[in-house]
């Protein structure tokens, strides 16, 4: 560390998927830097716009590179930061795996639960079209890969995957934009016994003013 | 190659993202087996559920591993072969650039194509609980990528996201749910200029059984 441009800048705000990230830096222990945005204010300032166009948190700002999207920066972090071990080597089959539970979570799950959210989920017979096919079909995969978690994603390995694809399970249960399911339970119980989540969700939790 | 485990195979359909993959393959320059499956037969079989319990292609099978999602199977096979050049390295900043768009174009870009598609698209004022926004957000962000292609997403460096930010943008041009942009008409005359591509295509449509 150092110099500033291997510093992690992290631009976040607490009632948002920068919760994930949040919990990915904490696996990581590398140190970063916090940037809290608020909604709608200084997420949609210019000078935060030049930097993610969307003015959406998470974002971060690492080695003068953006990385936006909450699943990239769990898979970027990883990446650059071997030591942590969070991500299969490159010549791993499992890496396979892991990348499409991370895929997987970020393109249908995210898709059919905010279709399902805003009840505009397309009539079950346009589900070949469609990316997530239909909403059961997703819970249905994504219960076989939380069953199959023993204890984490890629067996005894926890990874990146488990950070996004967990967080994606945690908030389903929390907001029961999931059905129950015994394996998402079991899953999710493992998920939250980690120190690194309990250090970030008491993190976050601080920053939201009502809780401070 | 020799042994079984290290052979591709690649499950398929001509008229499917599937297409995507076939295009990542021809970039790659390894051997690799097509299985052609039917739309609500082979796909939904017995057999290939128990690959990929979505019923969904492309899917690929290596060195043991299932890899599904088309995006997911493109950062795969470039991690996979690294001698293809296609992913920047590990340690290489750009790697965030390259994941950012992977995801991008996996999770928001694919979430509001569909949602319009079905005419779906929740109204403004939820934009900001959702990944993607609102289609203008996602459009102008996928504009500003592709402004930015000179003529790559990386720079001079072609790789597995051109593959699939790349066919995000010539489908949308194709299927007309992405609007017209310079940038978009630009960077999807580059894409279909490489070699690959056209390669990629000729197999798909010489299956398709009209055009056969």
């Amino acid at each position: 560390m150092g110099s500033t441009a291997e510093e992690i800048v992290f631009y976040t705000n607490p009632m948002s998927r920068g919760r994930i990230v949040r919990w990915m830096l904490e696996e990581l222990g590398q140190p970063y830097r916090t940037e809290v945005l608020e909604f709608g204010k200084s997420m949609k300032a210019p000078e935060f716009l030049a930097i993610n166009p969307m003015g959406k948190v998470p974002t971060i700002v690492h080695r003068g590179v953006v990385v936006t999207e909450a699943a990239a920066i769990c898979a970027y972090l990883a990446d650059a930061f071997p030591v942590a071990g969070l991500a299969p080597a490159l010549d791993d089959p499992l890496r396979g795996s892991y990348l499409r539970w991370l895929f997987f979570a970020a393109g249908p799950v995210e898709a059919a639960i905010s279709a399902k959210a805003f009840g505009a989920l397309p009539p079950p017979e346009k589900a070949g079209s469609l990316g997530y096919g239909s909403f059961e079909q997703m819970t249905d995969t994504l219960e076989q890969a939380a069953a199959g978690a023993s204890p984490w994603l890629l067996g005894e390995r926890f990874s990146a995957a488990d950070v996004y694809v967990g967080s994606q399970v945690l908030w389903g249960q929390m907001f029961k934009t999931l059905p129950e399911r015994d394996a998402f339970s079991c899953y999710g119980e493992q998920l939250r016994a980690r120190p690194a989540w309990q250090r970030a969700a008491a993190l976050d939790d601080a920053l939201i003013p009502s809780r401070a």
